[in-house]
């Protein structure tokens, strides 16, 4: 099969042997696979492929069609629309993904979205919903709103009934944002007076943390998932003592099966029907087949755009 | 009555009109009362009583017996044994408290034990298991263990099935925390490299931060309630995303009335029960009468005590 692969810093297509899937396994003819900053990384030789992913395949999302059953694989079959969380190996014309992972694609959804959706909606979901848990009628500050997780949470916040303020740092951005179901979209310097927040969702890093400190309401929950401006800061213990409040951070790909597997069944539950009814959307901002993945990886780099990259094949 | 008063500075008894009990609330003929560092802080002029306490009468915890009921207080009787953390005033000879505050003492409780119970249990509790689901088999850090927080967290810990390691900065508190349930006691300086920990109890502050970020297990939750050695360090918020951990802090003192109640009903549940069958001790230290007052806060400062220090009327 053909795959991208990260070799010397950069990625090109290169063919690879064909995946065999194991015991509980199913084999995946990728249709679109979305990209995310962890790619980014990986492509500059941080962020290795946890064990058991390919080393050189990134990706960390895809859709497909269930091209083959390994053993015991019982929950799908083949020639069904199927997506997944992977920890990696997920821009290949094939992959194998325990039958655990996978979720069933909505039929309202193209395979550029359903390629789209995995990455960003699990991650949104897991630290609003299983870390956090947002309740209706909560305020929600989600910062670096118009990437991808930012664009899933700002609308999952909207559909569980939440108060939702986004920051972005373009101005541009905001009418995307803002049709998304943000109640107010605010640039980052505006936002602790617009205080104080039940949950924030922290896509940015450490920068934000002082201003999220003072703008926490009594029992907040910070939630960090990105620190691509920064990982440190001054914390002063007290401001979380006098709040109640919690600060939490995550990462998704090196979570083990179980874990990776219970996310996919809590997006099962809260997440698909939403999709399937039109609730949310996947905003695709650019589609690139697989040989232009050196293209997509620079166009992604570059940002300024409000939705995801996905390849399709 | 006559209360334990601070004025300027200082502590001593005077005269109060006794209190009135409200609407569902319950008149205290207070046996016992403990100490706990709230009250020196109070002394010096800070940590001010919440609004609808006693603003000069400390004392953040009593035990007594039912003198006289409010208007539609109907869950005790007058002459009942009866427990309860206070936003203040626990240290008079009369209180009124909510009665959804109270708690029926144990039966094999002596009045100076029951009235050591409420706030460090109460704690302890609240810390280790709402806030952070300590559940049997974890592995659980307690720092600053000789304490009265200490103590108890030991305590709950072994109860529930946690494998408990504690600090102690004093060699000489060693053998009494270990005579509590701790697996291990340790210095300070060890406690890195025994790690990792499911579950950290602080109560010394931001200077045992850095090494507690170095070991925690992944999935750790470290929960601050004592910043007394300081509040402020550099966090690296890497460092809890990598072990997809969460950083909990809190007072219990400022909590409206609801939070409280439900803290006494959790005690009820968990709590009482391994009191009133001998599983967990309360260590009382020392007892003082109402009119030593002084003395008692003066040993209290003093530190070096394992165990309650408690005022008796």
């Amino acid at each position: 099969m053909r795959a991208a692969t990260i070799k010397d810093g950069a990625v090109a297509v290169a063919e690879h042997e064909n995946p065999v899937p194991g015991h509980g396994e199913v084999l995946v003819r990728v249709k679109a696979a979305g990209l995310n900053g962890a790619d980014l990384l990986q492509r500059k030789g941080f962020y290795p492929a946890p064990p058991g992913s390919p080393p050189d395949i990134p990706g960390l999302e895809l859709a497909g069609e269930v091209a083959e059953l390994g053993p015991d694989a019982t929950r799908f079959a083949v020639g069904d629309r199927v997506m997944a969380i992977v920890g990696g190996g997920g821009q290949g014309e094939l992959a194998r993904v325990h039958e655990r992972q996978l979720m069933a694609v909505p039929e309202n959804l193209d395979w550029p979205a359903a390629g789209g959706v995995p990455e960003v909606f699990t991650t949104a979901h897991d630290a609003l919903f299983t870390q956090c848990g947002l309740k209706a009628g909560e305020r929600l500050l989600v910062h670096g709103a118009a990437g991808g997780v930012g664009t899933a949470a700002v609308q999952l916040g909207r559909a569980t009934g939440a108060h939702v303020t986004a920051t972005v740092r373009r101005p541009e951005a905001r009418d995307a944002v803002t049709a998304l179901g943000a109640e107010r979209v605010l640039d980052p310097e505006e936002f602790v007076d617009a205080g104080p927040y039940d949950v924030i969702l922290e896509l940015v890093g450490a920068p934000n943390m002082p201003g999220n400190l003072k703008a926490i309401a009594t029992g907040a929950r910070i939630v960090v998932i990105g620190v691509g401006a920064g990982p440190k800061f001054e914390l002063n213990l007290m401001a979380l003592m006098g709040k109640r409040a919690s600060l939490r951070a995550s990462t998704l790909r090196a979570r083990p099966l179980e874990e990776k597997a219970a996310t996919a069944r809590a997006l099962e539950r809260h997440v698909l029907p939403l999709l399937a009814n039109g609730t949310l959307k996947v905003p695709v901002a650019q589609t690139f087949p697989l040989d232009a993945v050196h293209d997509a990886y620079e166009a992604f780099a570059a940002g300024g755009k409000v939705g995801k990259l996905v390849l399709v094949m």
